[in-house]
C-alpha cells in the first residue's frame, strides 16, 4: 500500500507492506485524518521523541530506523475483519476510534508503531471492541475531529470548573480551539481566547469564544479584577477573609513553547488554576516562587479516556458550533510532506486534513 | 531596643528604635524566634527578595536601605496593651500570632517590614485580635514551632488526601518535618521521608516518618508499584480500565532549591500529586513533557490560615511526637549573625531558635 513514512530527514509517500489483522482486529481503510502537532514534532526528531516517550511506559516503543506511518485523528471504513471478530458492524462502515490496539507484543499506539501504521497510509488495523460508527449525517471530515476535540474535552474534566470561574484559552491552534469547543459545549460562562493570529482568533470565536484577545496589542492577564478575580494575593486574602463573592480564574496553556508557561505564572492571579494541555517537548524555565507565592495549581493534562472521545463524537454529531471551519486545508497523500511543512509555522492554520485514498468529494471512500 | 538587623552584606546585632502599638496593637516581648529559610534568602539579598515578592502584590513592600528586624516564628509574651484594645489577655501571657497586622498604611508582614520588626529584636507590635495564647504546659520553645508547623499543616491540607495515598516527603529540613508531623497528625498511613543527612533522616523518623530513604543509597522512587502504587502510564491505564484496587503517589517537594522539581518529575508515578512546599527562590528547569504524559499535579503551597497556625498549636499543646528534637540549637541574639552562617549549609539542622531577651533557661523572660 501507498503510505507517507518516516525516513532520516523527513516523510517520504511510498510502497510500504500493508497491515494484516490479528486476533480482535479489522482492516479499514482510512478516508481523512489530521495531521497533529505531535506527529510534527516526531517527524522532526523521531529519535528524541522515541527517547521521550520511552522514559514513561507506555506502548510498545518504535524503532526509528524500521520508519513509521504517523496518523491517529481518523475516520475509517472497515474493510474486513479479521479473526476473533464479533463482525457487528458491517464492511463499508464508517468508524472512529481511539488509537490504541492489543497486539500480541502488548499495547500499540496505532501511529506511533513501526508494525501498526496510522492513517496517513491506505489501509490500516483497528481493535475491533474500540471501533465507534460514525452517524450517517456526520460527515468523515467532521468525525475526523473526534480526536483532536476530545484533547479539550479531557483537559476541561481535569480542571474541575464548577462555574465560578473565568476560563482564559493561551493558544488557538487545534488543542485550544479543542479547549475552547469543550468549555462552551458544557455551557461555560466566559470563556476568553487569546493568539496572535487573526486568523485563528477567528476561528475561536466560530467555536464559541465570549471574548478573543490579541496578546501583542493587549495583555491577556490584566482584566482579572475587572471580571471578577482577585488580582493580588492581599485582595484574595480580604476577599476570602470577608466572604466576598469573586470569581477564580481557570488558564489553559495550549501553545507547548518554552516560555510560555512562565509567562502564564506571572500573568496568573492567586490561586489560579493552569491546565498545561500543550505538549512541550523541549526544556522549560520556571519561577517556582511566583508558582509559591501565588499558591497556584498545574495540572497537566494528556489524551482522553475513550468515555471522553465516544462523547466527543456525540457533540459533533449534535452539531458542534464552528467545527466545519476548523478543517482549514485538505491534501491527499502526496501532499503530506508539503503539509508538515506548512505546519511547521503553522500561522494561519486550523487542522489540516489528509484524505489518504482519495482527493476529492466529502466522504470520499474511493 | 536591641534587635539584628540587615545590613548591605549581613545582619548587625545593634540599637534600633522600639516599635510603638498603634490602634488596636499590643507591645510584645519576643520569648523564642525560629530562623525560617525565608529569612537565610531574605538576609542573602534583600533587594532581589524585595523585588521579588514586590511583584505579587503582598504586603506593605520593605526599602532594603532602611533594614529590617527579621522574624515570624516566635512565642512573645504581652508588654502593653496599645489604643483601642480590649485587654482581655492580660500583660505577662504568653502568646503566639500569625505575623500579620494592619497598619494605618495598609497589610504588614511582622518580620518583612521596616516599620513593624520581627522577633529577633526585644520588642515587637502585634495584632490583638490575631494573638493566640499558649497553653501554660506549653514550653516557649514549643510554642515558637506553631509557625513552622502550620506550613506543614497547610500543605497537607492542599493535598487532598483521602487516606488511599502513598506520601513522599522530599527534603527533611523544618518544612519537610512540618509536613511528615501534619501527615501523622492526621493519621495518615505509609509516610516515607527522604533526605541526605543521617541527623534529618532520624529527626523525620521522630516526628512519625514510616520509613526514611537516603537518596544516596536508594532512589526514593524505586519503590512504587511495591508500595501499591502503578508505576508506567500502561500500568496505570490498565488499573483504571479493569477497576482494580491501587493507591495514588502525593509527593512533597520541600527542598526549595533548582533541580529538585524535575527529579521528582521523572520519578513521580503517573498521575501523582505533587506539592511544592520549597521555595525555591531561583530560576528552575523542567520538563514539562514527562508533566503532561504521566498527567501529574503541581500544587504550590505557601504559608497558611489562621485557623491552621491555631489547629497547629493546639496539635504542640496535645504533644506532637518529636516536638522537642526538631530544635537543635538555642542562640542569643549576639548568636543570630552566627546562626544564620552556619544555616547557609544547614546539614545536620532541624531549627534553630533565638531567644531575643535572655540566654537561658525554658520559657525565660528575662
Amino acid at each position: 500500500m501507498r503510505a507517507a513514512v518516516t525516513r532520516p530527514g523527513g516523510l517520504e509517500v511510498t510502497d510500504v507492506a500493508a497491515p494484516t489483522p490479528g486476533s480482535g482486529h479489522v482492516l479499514v481503510r482510512p478516508l481523512a485524518c489530521g495531521i497533529c502537532g505531535s506527529d510534527l514534532h516526531a517527524a522532526q526528531d523521531l529519535e528524541h521523541f522515541v527517547e521521550l516517550t520511552g522514559k514513561v511506559g507506555g506502548p510498545n516503543p518504535m524503532d526509528p530506523a524500521r520508519g513509521v506511518v504517523f496518523g491517529h485523528e481518523f475516520c475509517a471504513e472497515i474493510v474486513e475483519h479479521g479473526p476473533d471478530t464479533a463482525g457487528t458492524l458491517p464492511v463499508g462502515t464508517r468508524v472512529c476510534s481511539v488509537p490504541t490496539l492489543l497486539s500480541p507484543s502488548g499495547v500499540e499506539a496505532v501511529g506511533y508503531s513501526n508494525d501498526y501504521p496510522g492513517a496517513l497510509g491506505e489501509l490500516m488495523v483497528l481493535q475491533e471492541m474500540l471501533l465507534l460508527p460514525v452517524p450517517d449525517h456526520v460527515s468523515t471530515e467532521i468525525a475526523a475531529l473526534t480526536e483532536p476535540l476530545a484533547v479539550g474535552e479531557h483537559a476541561v474534566g481535569l480542571a474541575g470548573l464548577t462555574g465560578n470561574e473565568v476560563c482564559l484559552v493561551v493558544g488557538c491552534g487545534p488543542v485550544g480551539l479543542a479547549v475552547v469547543a469543550a468549555l462552551k459545549a458544557r455551557g461555560h460562562g466566559h470563556v476568553i481566547a487569546a493568539d496572535f493570529s487573526p486568523r485563528r482568533r477567528q476561528l475561536a470565536e466560530l467555536v464559541g469564544a465570549d471574548e478573543v484577545v490579541d496578546p501583542a496589542a493587549t495583555s491577556p492577564y490584566g482584566r482579572w479584577s475587572e471580571l471578577g478575580v482577585p488580582a493580588t494575593v492581599l485582595e484574595r486574602g480580604a476577599q476570602e477573609m470577608f466572604g466576598g463573592t469573586f470569581k477564580d480564574a481557570v488558564i489553559f496553556e495550549a501553545v507547548g513553547v518554552p516560555g510560555v508557561l512562565q509567562t502564564i505564572i506571572d500573568g496568573a492571579p492567586p490561586k489560579a488554576r493552569i491546565v498545561v494541555v500543550g505538549v512541550c517537548m523541549q526544556t522549560d524555565h520556571i519561577e517556582p516562587f511566583f508558582g509559591v507565592v501565588k499558591e497556584l495549581q498545574m495540572r497537566f493534562a494528556f489524551g482522553y479516556t475513550p468515555v471522553e472521545y465516544a462523547t466527543t463524537l456525540d457533540r459533533l454529531a449534535q452539531g458542534m458550533p464552528g467545527a466545519d471551519a476548523l478543517v482549514t486545508d485538505i491534501v491527499d497523500l502526496d501532499g503530506v510532506p508539503g503539509a508538515f511543512a506548512t505546519l511547521a509555522n503553522p500561522g494561519d492554520h486550523g487542522k489540516i486534513l489528509v484524505r489518504p485514498t482519495g482527493t476529492s468529494g466529502e466522504g470520499s471512500t474511493t
